[in-house]
């Protein structure tokens, strides 16, 4: 089969044939491989040894990144499209730390920009049976939405009350320096964090910190029945057979990774 | 369109001309506004720079809220039904805190009274599509509301048993000074939040903790369960309600067809 | 009306008149009382001050408590069921802790028996449209049980697989001393309460304890939707009546909080 | 009745008769205390005063337990199958840390295999109506597998990236040195454990923590959602499921009414 642009592009776009998902499997390894680069490289012990070997590693993924970049652009026939769509975006994003680190100083806020290349793992995962699982998810959760504000809403009233009452009731020496940090306290609290930097030392304090955590307990269930009982209503009634036949004697609903038939005892055939 | 006390009650209450949509983004700036800069002043090192700044900002929002109770007043024909509402309460007491301060000393505990200039957001996100949103969310919960209280008093015994159990099993030595202290830990602990402030420190305080962690982990399914069924019985199709406002009393929220007042039984003008 | 001994009966287990509703009432008070002052008695600045009248106070609850034991057993026909019976075993336990202090050295032990007296109000409790909301509750977790018990020994053997390993990784430097505590700490992190007087701090601890929370982030989901669908599958169809209708032009529908009909303006009359 | 080779196999694979039930009891009672000595032997004040004792105890189990495997072995006509069966693995895993211990220095690391003895468990558990429950929370959890797949691989993406982004705000001063760190910090966080051994220092930092917290709240409504919904589709009428096992392989958990073993083909014994 010819290489033709044609080809090409099914190569790069689709993800039905071995070429394509070869193609798709490859550039994972270099997504994951170049995120990961970028993690080992903050840990200060093995950027001391590998610095050197991590920053060789990250000028070959962009240059690999650059050259699938530049042959999206040029397979592309409405190119201004796909560079301003959200993919296109991202896809730059992912060349463009090591070619601003060259002119720029603030290395370190390019980090972020790196790790937004895990973003680009989503194109691969839209190959088949995730996207409508990810679509029931994000249908879900936008039919939930406007429910979802107003309760995000009330939480945050919830939290700008009880900040401001705790940071008048404790006061700068229990920690509650302002009504920021009350504020930041009261969420900690209210969604059961906890993390126990600041915590109230009046026994006043204490109550009213316990009627939050009731209430953060008791408002909890409120998003959950949202989405549950949006998932429950779109919930749709086709499914997927988990079971088998027998080829030998017609026995139905074995279990798929059953080797032999329960009822003729007959050898069945694998199954992916 | 002249300016007529009639058209200028349109624009104050209703929320369906471009004049009376400019009203309500203008209050809820002026809303924004005014909690953003009590919450900023309360941070020591910006009160310290911005301190009259701040001060000002806050006797001109004080300002332009006293005409708008004042035009509510003069707007409304049955001005104590609007008055002793609830929204006439929140108005009164969103322009309160400043005019008290000139006679109070205690200016600290004002500083609450402003947090809650936030509840007037509210009325004005009473203007469509939330309103029928909040009213299922509300009545899921006013349906499960006997449900929660036998909940909450469930989660309240365990608590002072708890509580009782760990002042005398760990006693004083690991911060359990107090029943009250004990009960404090319980609902840290039950609830998921986990400070970390008290910890139990023997190996049966460990184990009494395991137990009531566990406990906290199962019965967290209880209240959510309770709305999330309630929800799924109550789930209709999602359908935008509009809304109009009393002219006579200020009452929000009334249905687009109401030919009276549900609050002060005035005749309602014909919308749309 | 005469006093006898059924009238008594009457007043003493019935919630149908006023006077077993006020009986039931002072009973109610008494043992919030007596709890109340079990858990103040226990805060030290409290017990320095008011020490003695607690003491006293505790004497009264006793006596009264006493008096309305005997009571119950002399108006009982089957006295041996009551005194063997849940609540005769925790009217019992109600009064013995003060009985006992007379002869037991160990004082404190019984505060744990006082604090059973919340218990007592289950019975008050019982007396109306709490009891079917109860009986919705315990009997979905009791069709629930047996997956409950299935979800907890999973739990358990992840706690113990977990908190061994733990211990073997962190060791007792960070505070993982022996399994039992290893345990401790697994169950404080499945839970989701986090603590924080354990914590790993090797990079291979804090890599198994990611995998523990997210695992303890997806399986938190089990209980509930063991819990919500059980209780979504036993939900009656019959439902309490949320509206009102207007007496003079039959318009149905309306709140129950609304003062005059949308529909004609007639003042509508208060339900409670 | 005669203990011929068939009537031992009954009795150990089995669950149906008293000799067999009797033989469950045993083993559950065995694995439970092998697992408790494993525990109480890592506390080293335990340790200190009974370690010789456990020690004997340890090797009573082992012997007790390289019995039954060799017992398995022998009564199982396709023996290879067994041996590479996941419960013939876990019984080797049962007996393996003591003889191992004879030749290996490092008995530390044979603590956790001795831990996962209680896996054994799950075989007398699938006994009967427990079986049935599994199988509804399995399948369930099976059923949801693709979008909980997608549901950890979005939170990943935000651990990631809210990682990174701390490990740049807050720096090492805060703890965050490195964004594995970070990361970890973001699980800690995101799943509400919150143990507060790291923690945001800088108002930047706690602003963005409080929005993973808020998200963290948020999303916690997926996976439940997704479950109870799939509980909620799959519920059939209760019933208690029997069932039994191959003789010749040791498959357990088989259909009363299966004719032939779904694992080596071997026919069945009739039951009942």
């Amino acid at each position: 089969m010819e290489l033709t642009k044609k080809r090409l592009a099914q190569i790069v776009f689709d993800h039905n044939d071995k070429a394509s998902r070869t193609f798709d499997l490859v550039l994972l390894a270099l997504i994951f491989g170049s995120v990961l680069v970028a993690v080992l490289d903050s840990v200060a012990e093995l950027h001391d040894v590998y610095g050197d070997t991590f920053y060789i590693l990250e000028l070959l993924f962009t240059f690999l990144f650059t050259i699938e970049y530049i042959l999206r652009i040029w397979l592309t026939s409405k190119t201004f499209r796909y560079v301003t769509s959200f993919f296109g975006i991202v896809d730059l994003l992912a060349i463009l730390p090591v070619y601003l680190s060259f002119f720029v100083v603030n290395i370190q806020l390019l980090t972020v920009v790196r790790a937004l290349r895990l973003l680009r793992v989503i194109r691969i995962l839209k190959l088949g049976r995730y996207l409508s699982e990810a679509d029931f998810i994000k249908e879900s959760l936008k039919a939930s939405m406007a429910k979802i504000q107003i309760f995000l809403f009330t939480v945050l009233t919830v939290v700008l009350i009880m900040g401001t009452l705790m940071y008048l009731v404790e006061g700068p020496a229990a920690g509650f320096t302002s009504i920021p940090r009350g504020m930041y306290w009261a969420i900690v609290t209210l969604t059961t964090v906890g993390f126990g930097d600041i915590t109230p030392e009046t026994p006043l304090g204490q109550f009213i910190a316990s009627l939050i955590m009731l209430l953060g307990y008791a408002i909890i269930a409120v998003p959950t029945g949202i989405v549950s009982s949006e998932m429950a209503k779109r919930r749709k009634p086709d499914e997927i057979i988990h079971t088998k036949a027998c080829h030998s004697c017609g026995e139905e609903g074995l279990g798929l990774s059953d080797l032999y038939c329960r009822h003729c005892g007959e050898e069945l055939d694998k199954i992916r």
